[in-house]
C-alpha cells in the first residue's frame, strides 16, 4: 500500500473522530459555541474549502506510527484526533498573539467574531483535545490513556514555553543564534514529535522504541522549520513579496536572519535600520545569500532531514507504513519549495 | 476540629503542591514564564500581599471533601491542586476578555505584560493543572485518576460554554431570564460542583456518593452566585459605586437585572435609556428593589443554600470534617455580605 492509499483510508476516519470529538461540545453548550469550533475546523462558514481543513498531517503521523509499529491504526484515532485538536487550539490562540488575519485563506476566528470569544473557543478546543486522548482508556487500555495523556500534557507544557520565546524575541533586537533552538522545539518539533511518539505509545511499544519514534518526529520538525525559514525569505512568494508573506517583511527572527545578525556585516547593518519593504526584498535576500546565511539553512535542515531518515531506518518498522511514512516526511519537507 | 484548624493542617499543604506543580514548567522553559505564572498565583511580584492569593476556597473543598468521605485528605492534593489552578486559568483569561485592568489588587497579567504573552500562560497553567490531576495516578490508582481526569475536562466543557454565553450576552439588549441560569452553571456552579465530587472520588465513593457531593457544590454555587449578584447592586461598596463596583454601572447582566426587565416596568425603562453613573445608583436600586428583584433574588439564594445544606446531610459526612464543609459553606454565602 502507498501513502495515499493509507490517506484515503485513514483520512476519513480521521476526520469522522474529530467531528465526534468537537461535537461534544453541544452536550454542554445552548449557545453557537460549537459554530466557532467547527468554522475553525474547516467544516462550515463561507468559502468551505477542503484548503480551510488543513492537511492533517499530525493524525495521519499518528496513524501511520501505530501501524508501523505493529499496532492496529483504528486504535490510535483518540490520539490522532486529541494531537490533532492541540495542533488547531495552539492556531486559534496563535492567530491572537500574533494578530494575524488570515489563516488557510479565510478569516482567522479572532477576526471573524472578536477576541474574547476566540480566546475561549481556543479554550474549548484545547479541552476537547483532552478528551479525545481520554477516550484511549476504553479502545486501548487505563495504562495506555495514562501515557497518552502524560505525553500530551508535557507537548503543551513545551509548546506553550516555545511560544512565550516566540513573543518575547518580538521586542528584543539583538537575538544570539542560540536563541532560536529553544523557541522552535517547542513551537514545531514538539507537536510532531508527540505525533510519533503517541503513534508507538498506542501500539504498546517500550521505552527505547518510543524514544526512537519520538526522536524522528523531532528532527523531522526541525528539518521542516529551518527549510520553512528558508522558504520565509527564498521561496517564490516570498521573493515577490506576494500577501506579505517575506519573512524580511514580517521582521521573523527566523534562522537566516539570526545567521545574518551573528555575521554582523551588510546585512545586520539594513536590518537595524529598521524595515525592509516590498521593493528592497531581492537586495536584501541577496545581500543575506552572500553572507551565507541561505547555504547555512539549507546545511541545518540536510543534517536534520539525514538524522529523521536515519531514525526510521533504524525504528524497524513494518515494511509497507514505514514507506508511507518516508513519503509523508518527504511531502512535508518539499511542500512549497 | 473546627475549619480553622482544618485550613492551618491543609492550607499549607495545598501551596506546597500548588508550588511544585507550577514549578514544573521550569523543566520546559528557557525565558521567564514561570515569573508570569508566579505573578499571578500571588507569588511574586510587587505588592506580594496574602490577598493576592486568593482564598483557595475550591481547593480546601477538595481536601476537606475527601475527608468528610472517608478518605486521606493528603491523597486529594493533586486533585486539589488542579482544579485551583483551572480556577487560576480562566480568571487569567477571563481578565483578558472582560477588559478587567485589577486582579486582587494588583494589575492584572495582561495589564502587567501584554495580551499575548497573558493568553499563552493563561494555556500553561490550562496545562499544569492537567498534570497536576493526573500525578493522582501515584498516589491512589489508575481508575482514580482517569476518573478526575475526564470529570476535570468535562468541567472546562461547562466552563468555556458557560463564559461562551457570558460574552455573547454583552451585545444583547434583550435577555430572557431564563438565559441566566446556563450562563452561571458553566461560569460559576461548575468548578465548585467539581471540587466536592473530585473530593469524593479521591476517597473512592461509589457512584450515588458522587453524585450527593457534586449536587452540594452546585448548589453551592448557584446560592453564591445569586448572593454575588444581589450584592453587586445592594452591597455596600456596590451602592457607594467605590471603585465602579456596581453592576448596574458596568451593566452586568445579572439576575436582578434580568428580573427587573423580565417585570418591564420603571426599571426597564431607565435601563434602556442608557448608561448609569455614580449619581443615580441608589435611585436606580431602589427602583429595582420595589419591583421585586431584591426580594427575588434572596429567594433563589435561600432556596439553594439550603438544598446544599440538605444534600449536606443526606450525603452522611465524618462529623467533624461535615461541620468544617457546612462552616466554610456559610463563609463563602456570607462574604460581603
Amino acid at each position: 500500500m502507498k501513502l495515499e492509499n493509507y490517506v484515503d483510508l485513514m483520512l476519513p476516519a480521521i476526520e469522522e473522530e474529530l467531528f465526534k470529538t468537537v461535537g461534544w461540545v453541544k452536550n454542554f453548550d445552548s449557545g453557537d459555541l460549537y459554530d466557532l469550533l467547527t468554522y475553525h475546523m474547516g467544516w462550515s462558514g463561507d468559502n468551505d474549502l477542503p484548503a480551510a481543513k488543513g492537511k492533517r498531517i499530525r493524525p495521519l503521523m499518528v496513524a501511520l506510527c501505530t501501524d508501523a509499529a505493529g499496532g492496529d491504526w483504528r486504535h490510535a484515532l483518540p490520539a490522532a484526533a486529541g494531537v490533532e485538536l492541540i495542533h488547531n487550539f495552539s492556531l486559534i490562540h496563535d492567530d491572537i498573539e500574533d494578530n494575524s488575519p488570515l489563516r488557510r485563506g479565510r478569516p482567522t476566528l479572532w477576526k471573524k467574531w472578536n477576541i474574547p470569544l476566540a480566546i475561549n473557543a481556543g479554550d474549548a478546543m484545547f479541552t476537547l483535545a483532552h478528551l479525545a486522548v481520554l477516550q484511549l482508556e476504553n479502545i486501548t487500555s487505563s495504562t495506555i490513556a495514562l501515557q497518552a495523556l502524560r505525553l500530551l500534557h508535557e507537548t503543551c507544557l513545551r509548546l506553550t514555553s516555545g511560544q512565550h520565546l516566540d513573543i518575547s524575541y518580538e521586542s528584543r533586537d539583538v537575538l544570539e543564534i542560540e536563541a532560536y533552538w529553544p523557541m522552535v522545539q517547542g513551537k514545531t518539533a514538539a507537536l510532531l514529535a508527540a505525533s510519533t511518539e503517541l503513534g508507538s505509545v498506542v501500539a504498546g511499544c517500550d521505552r527505547d522504541t518510543r524514544a526512537t519514534y519520538r526522536e524522528f518526529g523531532y528532527s523531522l520538525g526541525l528539518a521542516f522549520q529551518a527549510l520553512d525559514d528558508l522558504l520565509g525569505i527564498w521561496g517564490d512568494s516570498a521573493l515577490t513579496g506576494k500577501s506579505a508573506e517575506s519573512d524580511l517583511i514580517t521582521r521573523k527572527k527566523s534562522l537566516p536572519v539570526l545567521y545574518g545578525l551573528s555575521v554582523n556585516s551588510q546585512f545586520a547593518t539594513r536590518w537595524k535600520q529598521g524595515s525592509i519593504g516590498i521593493m528592497d526584498l531581492r537586495e536584501v535576500a541577496s545581500l543575506l545569500e552572500e553572507e551565507g546565511a541561505r547555504e547555512y539553512t539549507q546545511k541545518i535542515a540536510d543534517q536534520y532531514t539525514t538524522q529523521a531518515l536515519n531514525l526510521l531506518s533504524a525504528a524497524r518498522l513494518e515494511p509497507q507504513a514505514g514507506a508511507a511514512i518516508q513519503e509523508l516526511a518527504h511531502q512535508l519537507l518539499r511542500r512549497r519549495s
